[in-house]
C-alpha cells in the first residue's frame, strides 16, 4: 500500500491586546464545516514558506497584518487526497481592520475560555479546545 | 523592533517494529550539544517541502527509508539568527540499517519509557520526555 501523501496547512492564533483570539465563521461559500468557526489559515502553497503563507492567509481572510509569535501546537486531518498536517502559529496583531473575504461571514474576537461555545470543526475542534485548556493551565 | 525570522526544522520519530524510537548522538563535528541525544532531522531548505526534508533527513543521518504516519508535536527555540519551529513528525521504518553521517556518532533503538535515561538538548530535551509521557498515558 501507498500512504497518502502528507501536506501542510497553517493557522493563526492572532490574539489583540486584549489576549482575545481572532475567530472567522465559514460561509456557504465553502464545500464543508459551513457555519463553522475557525483561525485564520489554509494550505501552504508548493515552495511557499510555512511563515510566509500564515501571514499571507491571515491578510487575505482578515484583513489583517500579523506578527507570529511562536508554535501554538500541530494536529492533523485525513482529506481524500491527502494527510493534512495543520501546524498552528500563535500572533500578534500588527495593524489592520477585521475585513472578510468570500469565505467567511462573520468575525469575533474570542477568550480563549469562551472557544466552547462555539461550534467549532470536528476534524479539529478537540484540538482547538485542548490548546486553550492547556493555555489557562498555570504553568 | 523588528522580530527574528521563523525557521521551519523536521525531525522524525522513527519507530521500528519493537516500538522502540530511533536516537543518534551528537558528534564533535557539531557546533553544540556534543553527546545529546536526537532524533533525526534538521532544517527545511528553501523552497522544499517538509515532508520531504523528513525523508531527505533521515535518509542522510541514519541511512533509513520511513514511512510518515503522523505529527508528533512542535516546539521551537532560538538561534541567534532565527526562531526555529521544530515541527516532529512520527515515522515507521520502512528499510534501511543504520548508518550514520559525520553528524553522529552513536545510534539506540529506545524505548519511549527510556528516554528519560539519556543526555538530550536542553532546548528540546522536556518536549521530547513530554512527547514520551503522553503517548504512554492511557488514550
Amino acid at each position: 500500500m501507498s500512504a497518502k501523501p502528507f501536506r501542510l496547512a497553517v493557522k493563526a492564533v492572532v490574539f489583540d491586546g486584549a489576549k482575545r483570539c481572532l475567530l472567522l465563521r465559514r460561509s456557504a461559500a465553502n464545500k464543508g464545516f459551513v457555519g463553522c468557526w475557525e483561525w485564520p489559515g489554509g494550505k501552504v502553497d508548493d515552495g511557499e514558506d510555512f511563515a510566509t503563507a500564515t501571514l499571507r492567509e491571515t491578510a487575505e481572510e482578515a484583513g489583517l497584518q500579523i506578527e507570529l509569535t511562536g508554535p501554538a501546537g500541530v494536529t492533523s486531518f485525513e482529506m481524500p487526497a491527502a494527510s493534512i498536517v495543520l501546524l498552528c502559529m500563535e500572533a500578534r496583531l500588527v495593524s489592520g481592520e477585521v475585513r472578510l473575504s468570500h469565505e467567511h461571514d462573520a468575525a469575533e474576537w474570542v477568550p480563549l475560555a469562551e472557544l466552547g461555545r462555539f461550534n467549532l470543526p470536528t476534524a479539529v475542534g478537540d484540538f482547538m479546545l485542548a490548546y486553550a485548556a492547556r493555555k489557562a493551565a498555570p504553568a
